[in-house]
Formats: C-alpha cells, structure tokens, sequence
C-alpha cells in the first residue's frame, strides 16, 4: 500500500448529523491524531440508557497508529467519552490548562487518573506527531481555553475549529487568534473542518459582554436575594455574575455539585478571579440580608436533580426562595428540555419570585458560545480552504453551513456533507469520499458499556408502553398435559374495571391452546409458548387494545 | 341551603396550570352549564398513555343538575374528550355548525351519534337554561365559527371569551364582535374567564392575512412541486392555500386522513370554497407537471406517522419528494415537538427540498390563533369586569395575565389564579375560592378509560429504564426447599460481556437465600420472595448499577 502511505485521510467518528459525541481522527501515513472524544445525552426514545459515546472500532483496529488524543475544550460534548473510551484503548491526551483540568475531575472519578498520560499545551505548542505538525489557534467559546487546530500534514494543512465564535470584546481579553488564521489561510488550507452548531442562524452572534451588562443591572434593580443559574462550565458567565455581586455589594453562594467543581478547577488554575471573603457557604444564605447575597446555581437546563430544580420546589435544605426575591435564568433552553424548564418557572412564580426568563436576545441575559452565519462566513474566508467538512451538526446545520461556503466561494464540488463512519482521503490534492469505517452509538447504562443493544432498547419500550404479562403454565413432563395453573402475574399493565375477569379468560384460553397441542413433544416447548403468546395477544387486543408483552413460562412437573 | 340557591359558582374541571383539557361549569342555583370538554396529549413521561381527559366526578354527582354542555370551539383541548365523557354522562351539547361537524365525526367513531342530543347555536342565539341565560358572541382564532360566551345569571354576567384574538382583518370576514363585547362590558360583567396562552408575548398577534401574502409569494417562486403543512383545523390557512393555488395555476391534493376529514366537513358546511376540479387525488400528482401541483398535507408537529414524515422518509406510496420542491411548514412546533420536526427538516433536506421553517414571524409562514398581551389588554378593558379568573395556561402564562389585568385596573384582590378543582362563589357580588371538588387527569389507554392508574405508571417506568428479571423458584410444598431451578429469564436487561456469568450468580444467590429461610411456612411465601428480591437487586445494582424489577414467582411442586 504505496499509496495509502501518503495519503492523508479525515475520518468522522463522531459528531455529524447529531449534535454531540463529537469525535474526529487525521490520518497521515501511519499517524493517527485523534480530535475529541465527546458524549451525548439519549432523547427520551433510549429507555433507561445514561449516555452515548462513539463506536472506536476503526481506532482499535489501528491503536498501534495513534500518536494522540487532542481536545479542542472541555464541554461534555468534546471531553465526555474520555474516561469510558480510556477503558478500552489508552491514548497520552493533549489540551490546555483548563481543560486538562476538567478532564482530570473525571479521570480522578473513574479511578484512571494515574494510569493516563496528560500533556498541557497551549496556543504557541507545537506538536511533532509522526510525520504530522500540529499547531494551534486561540477561539472563543462559552468555556475559556479553547482551541483550533492545524494539522500540517505533507500533502496539506488540515484544520479543525472546534467550538468557536468571533467575541472581538471578550472577557478575561480571551481574543481570538485571527491573525494566524488569516496567516493559516495565506499558506493555504487544504480542507477545513467548521462546526455548524448556529449554521441556521442569520447574523453574528452577541459578545459575552452583553450579558455582563444586563446582569449587573438586574442585581442593582433586585430588592431581595438574587439567584441566578448557568452553565457551571461558562466560567466567562460566572467571571460576571462575581463582578455585579461586587459591584453592587452582594457575597456569593455557589449552590450544585458541578458549580462547586467547575468553580474549584477555574479558581485554581487562575481563569476565575474571586476576591477573599467574597465566597460564603449555603448554611450562610439565611443569616444574611437578602439584599446583600447572590446565589448561582445549576439546572438552567431544568434537570431535575440540579439546585434551581430543587429550590423551585422548596426542597433544598439550606436556601429557600421567597417572595420579593429575583430569579435570572442565564441560559436558553436546549431542545427537549423546554417543558422541564417551563415546569420550573411555575414554580417559582407560584413562591413569589420574580422570574427573569425568555429568549436570551431579549432579555439580554444569555448569548451562545457559537458562531452565527457571518462568522461562518468569516471563517471561511480568513481559511480559503480548497476543500470544506461541515460538522457538529444535524444534517439541516450542516446543509445550511455548504450554503454559506458556497456563498464565500467554496467549489460546490469540494465540500463534503459526512456521515459518522466516512472517510474523506485527499491524495495529491484530489479528494475522495469512498470509504466507510464502523462507527455508531455505544450506550452507557449503569456500569455497562455497549451491552444495551436494540432489542433491549425494543423489549424496554413495549414493557414501558403496554406492561406484561408472565403466565406460567405446568406441564406434565411426559404428557404435555397442564398440571396445574396457569398463574398469571401482571406488571404495568391491567385493566382495572374487569381484571379478574380478563385474567380468569387469559387462564381460560391458555388451558385451551395447551390442550389442543396435547402431544406435543417435551423438546417443542417453545411451540406452546409461540400459540400461548399469539392467542392472548390478540385476545388482550382485542378487548384492551394494548400489546403487553407476554412471558410464558413453562414448568415441567 | 337557602343561600346556595342564589349563589353563582364558577368551576375548574380542566385547563388552568396546563395546556388543553379545557373544562369550567357554570353554575346558578340548581342550573349547571358545562364550558368545552378537551382532552391533552400526555408528556413522555406518561408511558403508553394515549390521552388525558378531566374527572368529572362533581358533574357525575350533580348529573341531574346539568342543562348543557356548550363548546366554545372544535380544537382538541375544547372537543377531545367528549366521546369519553359522553360514556360516563349524558348531556345535550349545543356548539355552532362547524364545531359540531367536527364533533359528529369524533361521535360517529364511537357508536355515540345516535343517541346524542345536539343544538347548533350561532352567535345570535340566545339560550335559557334553567335561571341563567345565555348569548355569545364571535371571536377569532386559528379555527372557524368560534364563540365566546355570557352567562346572564340573577347574581349578574359572567364572560367566558373560549380561545380568541383580535383579527381586524380575518380571512372571509369573520370579524369579531366587538361592539358585543363593549355593550357586555358597559352592562356590567361581574367575572371574567380569559384564555391565557399567549399572555407572555409581547405586542398584538399578526392577521391570518399576513400568511396568505407570503403562501402566495412562496408558491409563484417555487419550480417544481410545493409541499406546505399545517394544522387541519385551521380552515383559513387552509383556504389561503387554496386560493395561493388558484392563483399559481397549480391544482392541490389533501394528504393525511385529518386533512381529508375536515377539509370535507369544512366543505360540506360552507367554510371553504374550493373551485371545483381543484382538488386532485394523491395517485393523479405523479402524472402532472411539477409545477402545476401543490399538497396540502398532515404533520406539521412532527407526528410520526403524519403524512409529512412519512413523506419525508419517502415513505409515501403515491407521492414522492424530489429535488427541486418546496416544503413549507406552516406551523410553530408545539413544545416538546422541536426534535420531532427538526428530524423531518432533516431529512426534507436530504431529498433535496428547498424548506422553509422556523419561526413564523421570520418566515411569515405561520401566525398565532392567541391573543398576544396587547389584545388581552383590550379585552378586559372592553368586558371591565369586576371580577377575573385567568384561564387555559401553565401557572407562569396565568400569573403573566394577572399582571396584564392589573395594569388596566383590575383590583388585585379580585383576581383569582385557581387550580382544576378549585371554585369561585359569588355571593351578594362578593367572590370567594374557598371549596374544591374532586378533579385530576383521567388517562385513556387503549379501550381503558381511567383504569391506568399510579402503580402501573411506576411500574411502566421502571420496566422501560431497567428491565426485569423474572426467578422461577420450585419450592417443595412441605419442606420450602427448592426442588429445581432456580431459572431466571431476563426482558430489557442485559450485561452481554458476562450475562451468563452474572445470571449463574443470581441463581446461586437465590439458592442460599432460600436455603437461609428453609422451614418458613407455606403461607409466608410472601417473605421468600421480599427475600429474594432484595438480596438479588442489591447484587445486581453493585454489579451492573442497574435496577431491573425482579419478579420472583414460587411454584410448589
């Protein structure tokens, strides 16, 4: 395989037509450089399953091949498969201070902190990899240190922008890198990858600036305590709710278990500054004037274990929301948390509180952590990439982002719409999508990784949906013939107004159906169970309509 | 109960702190008059409940009591749960022609026509009903031929404005009856009963008219087939449609049953004019010019099975979308359908769509049948009433409209946010919310109406998160000691690496479980199985942090 040796290969792992689970590879030769390794949480259609992370096959198959895992940033999305994927293939991981240091949390969780190799690097690190050169590019983001990458490869520069927004009045003077893009793009970029996450937003998105505004004007309006709930992770956010607290006299409780760790890590490796005495524990809340304290929490997502879930509804211990009291959502519901979030906006009307919620843009208490379609534009343009991968993004994302490429004069023919599992292999400048590699999504439930496959997913939904039905039926070793029973025992699924006389039916029926096979041989079991199965299932949906599932059991006597 | 003879009540059976399952009585000495009977769509954590409908426990207690039930409007929150009802209790229902078209129908499904009484009534009818009298007059909203409704009662008028807003400029000049609403208000209306949907946003709702100028630009820009989806019930969008056609020269097909059935009721009963040769078959598409066709069709929430997702799956049998068509969605997702619709986006674009969606303001392809806060405004200042309940609306769209009556004078202590359940009497023109009568969710599954209750849901959900494990144990009749087995047989929980393993440690748990309590008497099988299943779950959640409902099923032998 002459060819295969310089042939330099993009592989999608994870992330395209989804959002989340972002994980990407590049090939070069017999270099493998690993971006990402990111997590998703299951829609409510995944019975029961805590998590989904990528299928690595491909990178098992070539482990000996892999000379690093880079991470762009430290959300779930980019960093949450790290500790499960770790399990099955050891990689030395590379990323800057403060995501090294979120990843560690997790590490430290799973018991794998020691056995991993963590390497910091920053802006101006320069990686030889194999044959590859990695450098990289400071971006904004709704999380401080993030990073784009290029890959200097032989055959061309790659270059991956991880999660990004062009802030030009950022917090913290977190600027964007944009004269080494424009210099990356003056040199000439072979293919650019480009998340697509606000691909079908018109306009440029709001700097984080915006918010800081409008939160120090609703502390200073707020004659009672104030809460106010966000990403622990946005520590730009958290950066502002400490400066409006200062400004305007308040001390700072922290309320949630990821709001303590996330504030923990980012004091510790200097992203957060929070003066002395500023911080006070939540037993201190009750023993302050109400106009004197602020309290950020989690749960702007409406999860419902998180601290402003449990306030809402009065059941957090040490903080009770009371009338007069002001409550600033700072965050925009993600889809299919809607309901959940609204739930907990009643909840705090219904305690009196005056609530600050809706649209961030018109409330001015949240902007997004990613670029809107100028700023894709913008990319683009500062890369001039030959060929373009749109990724993080469901397809309508990534099909709005071509748009935009086309629109900045991207050949129409050089960009490439991915699905997780493709291969794009540029070799001699010409550029193929024709491989597939494995790949899909690997359930986490409880302790097991990948041992919740589709039928389970599909037992799980009839159970949750109908219920069942176990009949046990006891047969004559020799005969065939019913000794005894059959017992029936529901679960999830009854039909209250007849129930004894539907279950004394199903007995009916199932004596019958038995009695008609009579004869048959002790090893056909399974013929009884698949007539007893057929017969009480049509004859439960026929007189229920429900579908519960049927479990016979047969005992031999 | 003298006094209770001249008292005047107001009742919530349904729709305050929700959306949908709109029902309020109400009542004037021994006269009761039921307000709509809608049913709502349970939530995804409802496992395989189909519908919710209210308790009419109060109406079944007091059935001789009952004059009528009038609905306001043919929407699904107002009609759906009538044929249910109907099997519990017998009432005339009085609506207008279009209204009961769409109530014939639910009627007719159920075997309920025959023998229920129905009255069409327009806005100039005038009704006695035992003391109170009732008149009505016409609103606008997202569906024909609606009423709001006065009750003229001894103790003074109650207003009860069903789903409304304020089109000055409606789609074939169903204006609404302001001049009605302004003699009520100067006549004096004790209490007010306004629908709340939209009491968060901002300003005044667009015209209907607004979507039929953007329909028809849509339309003449588009060059192959154009697909546009919206809600059945809404007649005008439907007859915007039409008249787009009409005037692109394109020829239209219904697709999806609903499309059908209401399009053909709205037809019979003179709400929409459609030239005849218009409207062509499904089958007939293939055969004409792209460009001279339009589909008018089901879906636009989303809904699985829906003519649009079927399309967009191309799974439609006689109708196919190519590249080079257009899909508009006319519609705004109903919360908790976002990922539903966003998965049809998708793969609209996938096909090769052109698709117009997302927000109607942008669009313009969609307009709110709710009045916004600047028309809720003006319909308490025309009905100045001394009294107001907010209706129909989660706690925060109530407690919004609280603040609107407020600000146009409305005292403060005569607003009162009620709960289901919850009654207002009026007495010698003083309101009191001191009673409540029984009230709550009915859920429908299947056949089964109200016999789904709590301890099924639970188990649903812990079946559909975790599975369950089913233990066969033999135990002798005498000695309780296990003469075979155990066998454990295992639905929607697994642990693949080591289930086989882990399945023999079960057994053997169960073995010295059991062998730990030899000589526990028959009838205490009972402690056996509590035994079992504990020592079992908690083995299986140390090993697999999995909680699968365990179901120990003991057979004497």
């Amino acid at each position: 395989m002459n060819e295969a040796e310089n042939t330099l290969s993009i592989v999608a792992l994870g992330g395209v037509n989804e959002v989340g689970k972002n994980m990407y590879a590049v090939q070069y030769a017999d270099d493998i450089v690993v971006i990402d390794c990111g997590s998703k949480f299951p829609d409510e259609s995944l019975l029961g399953i805590d998590l989904i992370i990528p299928d690595i096959t491909y990178l098992q198959e070539n482990k000996e091949k892999i000379r690093a895992l880079v991470v762009t940033h430290g959300h779930e999305d980019h960093i949450g498969a790290i500790p499960y994927i770790l399990k099955q293939l050891k990689m030395p991981i590379y990323a800057t201070r403060l995501t090294l240091g979120l990843i560690e949390v997790k590490l430290k969780e799973h018991g794998l902190l020691r056995e991993t190799q963590l390497i910091t690097i920053d802006s101006d690190s320069s990686l030889e990899l194999g044959m590859t050169r990695l450098t990289f590019f400071k971006t904004n983001h709704s999380i401080p240190d993030c990073l784009g990458i290029a890959f200097h490869t032989p055959e061309g520069t790659v270059v991956h922008t991880g999660d990004f927004k062009f802030d030009l009045t950022p917090v913290n003077d977190q600027y964007p890198d944009i004269h080494k893009m424009a210099n990356l793009g003056k040199n000439g970029v072979l293919a650019l990858l480009s998340e697509s996450t606000n691909a079908e937003r018109p306009g440029f998105t709001p700097s984080e600036r915006f918010v800081g505004e409008h939160i120090e004007e609703a502390f200073n309006k707020a004659h009672g305590k104030v809460f106010i709930s966000t990403f622990a992770s946005n520590v730009h956010r958290v950066q502002q709710v400490v400066d409006a607290a200062i400004k305007t006299n308040r001390k700072l409780a922290l309320l949630g278990r990821s709001m303590v760790n996330v504030v923990s890590v980012a004091l510790e490796l200097g992203y957060l500054t929070i003066p002395d005495g500023m911080l006070i524990d939540a037993n201190e809340v009750n023993q302050m004037a109400p106009e004197r304290v602020a309290i950020l929490c989690t749960g702007s997502q409406g999860e419902p274990m998180a601290a402003l879930s449990r306030l809402s509804s009065s059941k957090y211990r040490q903080v009770e929301i009371v009338p007069g009291d002001t409550v600033i959502l700072s965050s925009s519901p993600i889809p299919g948390n809607e309901r959940n979030v609204a739930r907990i906006i009643d909840n705090l009307f219904l305690l009196g509180a005056k609530v600050i919620y809706g649209s961030g843009s018109v409330t001015g208490m949240h902007v997004s952590g990613h670029a809107s379609q100028e700023e894709l534009k913008l990319m683009l343009t500062l890369m001039k990439p030959k060929y373009f991968i749109p990724v993080h993004g469901e397809y309508r994302m990534l099909h709005q982002h071509r748009l935009l490429a086309e629109s900045v004069g991207v050949e129409q023919e050089n960009i490439f719409i991915v699905n997780n599992g493709d291969v794009v292999d540029i070799h001699n400048a010409v550029a193929r999508q024709t491989r597939k590699i494995p790949s899909g999504n690997i359930f986490v439930d409880g302790l097991g990784i990948g041992d919740v496959g589709n039928i389970v997913l599909r037992d799980r939904k009839q159970l949750s949906e109908e219920g069942m039905l176990i009949i046990v039926i006891h047969l004559s070793k020799t005969e065939g013939k019913i000794v005894s029973g059959p017992d029936t025992i529901s679960r999830g699924f009854v039909h209250a107004r007849h129930s004894e006389e539907l279950l004394h039916d199903v007995n009916q029926l199932v004596t019958t159906t038995v009695h008609n096979l009579e004869g048959t041989k002790v090893n056909q079991w399974k013929v009884i169970k698949k007539s007893v199965k057929e017969s009480v299932g049509k004859f439960l949906y026929t007189e229920t309509k429900r579908r519960p599932m049927i479990v016979p059991i047969i005992i031999e006597v």
